[in-house]
């Protein structure tokens, strides 16, 4: 009889956000009338820009007429959305990019679960815990990261810790990890590397081999002058780093689905006998392959953002929930919590109080206060004791939010 | 230093539609006046059908604003998309598929690609003999081919011919494959099967414990009684099938990027324990993990192709195409050639002259008759010979690449 991939049978049933789902609908059948403010998930809340929904109307009469109908486009994307992406996201900051190292997707959780096909199994992979969970679980299903110990740590994968005792700044690893994931800003704790901090990492790499899987989706929300808003404004990054970007937060098209990956060209990993592989070809040919083309819908709605009316409407977006972040993180300080996060993020990163678990905290705000986050725990270990808002929501619910907040009890 | 995936090594440098389009460019250039016609690359050309364009304009308005605003959808597509297919697409024929058996995706392509994640790489492969490329490209990646023979074989590939000799009907394999491809209608040659001869592999998958990856991209061309629409109509089918499905020929999406596969829960494959471990949870987690969910646009396009007014225009575009096959099929005999397909099926299958070799073929359509099509050989080592045409034209089109058939040298 046929086989499956024995690695899906090691994953943990449950995934995050599911778990949470269940818990936030079992409370909502047994409270009817509950007000449920939800701070858990990552989704944008705002609608989508005006430049975009004029672009995607235009886009889809192109789609009602024969003569501009747009059938199978090119796998890795409309040059016309490459070209605004290599000139505007790279070239006004300095950095050459070419067209031809832009891979436009449906989205960076497609990229960076599907990166693994174009990597061997036999290399070793390190984390910063708390992590996104898709980095941990798309690596168990390629067999990377061995078995599930007791401590919830995966044998083969190099967890590099990011809690208040390190100020959220991860140690360089010590077990010679070929592929390292960093997403900066990160998620779940809505920190930032300096430049100076991201080189160290760059320099690892390059010392090391080490291929560097850099996650860039909530660039958009950069508001510091020395975070890096591109791996590639660090020197040497073009021979070790992948990077990821997104449209979801930047623009809110996390339902009408757009990234895209820059694979430079003088990336290079080894094949079996020593020589040195271009991963641009690679990750072509797989996106050739196993991938059709992004929606053209959606890529005309996304050109529309490099104009200037819409650069201004993405920026107003942003700082609409960047807004929320700093009630956020105010809040939270007076109310006597100890958070980071919300300056360059959507994202806050709390402390529990007292000794409580991320899920007891996550039952004892959702039972008594009727807000819903996302337990760190569910990040990775070093998440445990941790809990995870997200600015993604009205400034109206986030006051209350915070109201609630300030009742709650710190000890 | 990190290491590349070194099956992908393996892959011929060139995909098919790149060096035709190569090609085509070539002569396009060198000859600025040709005027060409393009019968090769599987994709429609007739607009959105109007109820697709009203349904996407309104789920444009919806992401405009904040009340109806769609961010993250489920990973495995709406429930009033899902519903919609249930209904129409199988529980009308007389087939019971549960809605949580259905996972709509971004396309056929990125399915039946990553299908591959939840196999074991262990898995036997088994193709008929020509084949969509995808088939035979994503299991070298996956490391399931061996290595390319001299005689264009994967060794570890069991090819199932499907020439004139057996009048294009595959016989079952020898070698005890763990997993089928079957496309039908067929993708190149444009031929079907009965439901008497379905029901003879699905006999012999449940027999062999072998998996069937049933690819009905191209259902909606089926005019003919005898011919299934699903793989669901034949009897113990949900044991051992996967059905794939797709938009793109059906309504024109293939810009706009739609499909959905079908993994029924009875459907099991063994661990290394040898537990049977059902598909569907596996799928379910694959999908949810890597993939964040279709275009809400798109779904709601999806959505109102099965109104009324929806069925009624999608039929008048593939029978608009399937005038174009008929054309075709007619003047193709006409001229003397040897041909099939074109009556469940947009493509058309044709030997070449003589013993002209599919890319001979090519260069002398194209060289001599501005005709492009799609050498055979480039599907399969048994598709040397013959040559692909397809119905994805206007009539004006294909009516003048009769007329410029009729004049080839048939010696």
């Amino acid at each position: 009889m046929f086989r499956i991939n024995d690695n899906f049978t090691k994953l943990p049933a449950s995934y995050l956000f599911s778990e949470v789902a269940r818990r936030v609908n079992a409370y909502s059948e047994s409270h009817p009338g509950a007000d449920i403010i939800r701070m858990g998930i990552g989704d944008v809340t705002r609608p989508l820009c005006q430049a975009a929904v004029e672009a995607l109307h235009k886009a889809v009469d192109d789609e009602a007429a024969g003569e501009t109908f747009h059938g199978y486009g090119p796998e890795q994307g409309y040059s016309f959305l490459a070209e605004k992406i290599a000139r505007y996201d790279y070239r006004e900051r300095g950095i050459e990019i070419d067209t031809d190292e832009i891979f436009v997707s449906d989205g960076a959780k497609s990229d960076t679960g599907n990166i693994g096909d174009i990597l061997s199994t036999a290399n070793r992979v390190a984390v910063t815990d708390p992590v996104y969970p898709v980095y941990v679980d798309t690596n168990v299903m390629g067999g990377r990261a061995g078995d599930l110990g007791a401590d919830g740590r995966w044998t083969e994968i190099e967890y590099l810790p990011c809690t208040a005792e390190n100020g959220f700044v991860p140690a360089l690893p010590v077990n010679n990890p070929d592929v390292i994931y960093l997403c900066y800003p990160n998620n779940p704790t809505g920190t930032t590397l300096t430049r100076r901090q991201l080189k160290a990492w760059v320099d690892y790499c390059r010392e090391h081999g080490a291929l560097l899987l850099f996650d860039a989706a909530y660039e958009a929300f950069i508001r510091e002058e020395d975070v890096a808003h591109s791996i590639y404004e660090i020197e040497g990054a073009r021979e070790v780093a992948i990077e990821f970007r997104s449209f979801s937060k930047t623009a809110g098209f996390t339902g009408i689905r757009l990234g895209y990956t820059v694979v430079p060209k003088e990336l290079m990993g080894l094949d079996e006998k020593g020589n040195k592989i271009a991963l641009n070809g690679l990750w072509r040919r797989r996106q050739t392959t196993k991938f059709n083309g992004a929606s053209y819908l959606t890529q005309r709605a996304a050109e529309a953002l490099y104009t200037e009316e819409g650069q201004r409407q993405v920026k107003e977006t942003i700082d609409y929930y960047l807004e929320n972040a700093r009630m956020l993180r105010e809040g939270l300080a007076e109310a006597g919590y100890e958070a980071v996060g919300g300056i360059n993020s959507p994202y806050i990163w709390l402390k529990t109080p007292g000794t409580m678990t991320s899920w007891e905290f996550f039952d004892y705000l959702l039972n008594r206060y009727h807000i819903v986050g996302t337990p760190g725990s569910g990040f990775g270990p070093s998440g445990e004791g941790y809990f995870r808002l997200t600015a993604f929501n009205t400034h109206e619910n986030t006051r209350r939010c915070i109201e609630r907040l300030g009742a709650t009890d710190r000890k």
